[in-house]
């Protein structure tokens, strides 16, 4: 059966993997703000918003502080909580830090050094408030990074998760290709192709399935405007963009299989490649089997972006070269650690990168896929293989 | 014609109006982190990700500090700016911020007091990096909010591209309406609905037309999980349900002009409602009349909320309250200030809100309608009340 659903026994294990790390750091409790962070404790998805959503980890338990907005739901999706206290609403008469100070102290009974993953809580569409230590009138050791640390190597459920995942943006792609022809709207065929291959990716998983977070779509594939010499721009957005014979193509395609992403990118062609295009195409592949090649475990991170750019640089193109070969992706589209020449950490079985090595000719195009690999004990798995990289496969000709 | 572009000479307008503000601070320097405020200044929308991106404001002149993959891009975007300079990549060998240095001190050549949006570059996606006081060596006044506080009073292009929102919100949640049925799936009838809304509103506003930001959808509607008792989570998200006879929906409806969002939701019925769902709709309704009726010039924020919660309590519902009236709305999908008791601002022409009173019985479902609404300098314009709010125009019998 198709996995895609975290289980109730690793957001314990996460938690427990947490209380010995704050243990290590002599820290009995710690505040987490982020919605990543808490999605990944406990499986709790939210839509951020301006009211704050605290998490307070004690000892081992899970305490929630929520907008009454949020407390019938938190309550019934984490039953595992031991505190879920509510203020009524963000900014209100009395400000909801206020309320957070007779959480910590009694609701909870915290007097000794806390952690937190901030300074306060986390801001955004408008808040405005005063800092936890202000607040609260106590040392406050903020330590940033706990959670999205653990996140660098993931466990077997997350990989199942991301395996799947890589499944559907292949669907998406395949319909996407499909779809994609000279007179087209990039819009419109973004969204034909994303909503046929969310329809099918429904009826496979079946009732239970449901995307994470806010966003709703199971699965899907586009553009984002880098169509013809548009491609050459590496982050360029939706232009309503018609497309035209001779256009290079930049895609991606991704789904949400419990929260988690996988990244699928192909560069494609609009009837025949010209010379140019061919040897830019032949050239970014050698660089990304030159990646594929020098990931594996106990390796430095930036040994890979080193292999990418001798290719680049023997080939003359390394003036073309906007950005590094990849980055960690899960829960986020991009992730640390980073497919970088700065990186030095050892690569770990585990870890999951993107590889997208890429060369941008403004009056041509840009010259970029994307897979996303699984470091594993021996070497990588490549989870967006089935999706064919040759030149052949990936001329459209209708 | 329609309006979708906020014009040059906007953007021009609202960077003179920073520098009075720069200089009632005494400040001739500021710099600028968030990308909501790039784009509210300039028109240049990007990809936010963990690679810094700033721009900084000198006297009144643009400066953009950028990683290599965005600087062709905000080089053919924003015409005006003075200096363009570029690292390559983050993390990188050398850290950004060091390149940052340089750039403030040799390119800029700023030596005196500066100002800043936040204490350092703006962290998402696993960034890590030092603030800008210890980078530059240098006094550096945070002032958070000062172009969020300009955003307060829309402009007239923004009123414009927001009624333009307002008429494709309208159209994507009429198909919403019109697919929506018993035994269909909501992922299904949100992409279908969105899709076809998303092409006419392309189509009628032409090739100019884009969807600003990262999305790349120009239209779109949906429920994000508020069908039958679900829709007494205010914040419930897709769940991938089907639709039975007797559910209460809450809806979603919006648009992309420019960047700009409108809000439209209604409570909508499968089938007669039953008396008990009629009489929750009732006393919405009232609350939402009560705020339509409070909501104008120099009055009080705090009133509108006070005149629901009296309806409300009247009504003997209080405890089925969740949330404050309503929230200001336009690039972003919630900002300050709030239509809420806590805030004793006044409400000025230009200012636009969503008024959103709600209840919520977890047995039953939620009972919300969402408007977006203008303070004018007689009253308020009601943006989505092209769209009925009657209970007969409602309920789907399909």
């Amino acid at each position: 059966m198709a996995t895609f659903k975290i289980p109730q026994s690793r957001f314990e294990s996460r938690q427990e993997k947490l209380a010995e790390i704050l243990e290590g750091l002599k820290l009995q409790n710690y505040i987490v703000i982020s919605p990543m962070s808490i999605y990944y404790l406990t499986g709790f998805a939210m839509i951020p918003t301006e009211r704050p959503f605290i998490l307070v980890f004690k000892g081992s338990s899970i305490n929630f502080f929520v907008p009454e907005l949020e407390k019938q739901h938190v309550s019934e999706e984490v039953s595992t909580a031991e505190h879920i206290v509510s203020y009524f609403e963000y900014p209100d008469v009395i400000h909801p830090m206020i309320h957070f100070k007779k959480f910590i102290k009694d609701d909870l009974k915290i007097s000794g050094k806390l952690g937190a993953e901030g300074g306060g809580a986390r801001g955004m569409w408008g808040y405005q408030g005063p800092k936890f230590q202000e607040v609260l009138k106590m040392d406050v050791a903020v330590h940033p990074d706990l959670i999205t640390d653990m996140r660098i190597i993931k466990d077997p459920d997350e990989l199942a998760c991301l395996s799947e995942c890589a499944r559907w943006g292949n669907l998406a792609h395949q319909l996407l290709q499909k779809y994609t022809a000279i007179g087209e709207n990039e819009i419109d065929v973004s969204f034909r192709a994303s909503h046929e291959a969310s329809k099918k990716m429904r009826e496979i998983l079946g009732p239970e399935y449901y995307p994470v977070g806010y966003g709703g779509r199971p699965c899907g594939a586009g553009y984002r405007g880098q169509i013809g010499p548009y491609s050459a721009i590496p982050h360029a957005m939706t232009r309503n963009a018609v497309f035209q014979k001779g256009d290079t193509l930049v895609t991606g395609a991704s789904a949400n299989v419990a929260g988690y992403h996988s990244e699928l990118e192909r560069t494609m062609f609009l009837g025949e490649p010209s010379e140019k295009q061919q040897g830019y195409f032949a050239i970014m592949m050698k660089a990304q089997q030159a990646a594929f090649d020098t990931l594996e475990p106990n390796t430095p991170l930036s040994k890979v972006d080193q292999a990418t750019r001798t290719v680049f640089k023997e080939a003359g193109v390394m003036h073309l070269v906007q950005h590094h070969t990849g980055h960690a992706i899960g829960l986020e589209g991009h992730e640390r650690p980073f497919l970088d020449v700065g990186m030095n950490d050892m690569m770990k079985p585990g870890m999951v990168f993107t590889v997208e090595p890429g060369i941008y000719d403004r009056s041509i195009g840009g010259f970029r896929h994307s897979d996303t690999i699984v470091i594993t004990d021996e070497g990588i798995e490549i989870i967006t293989d089935e999706y064919p990289r040759d030149l052949e496969s990936l001329i459209i000709d209708h």
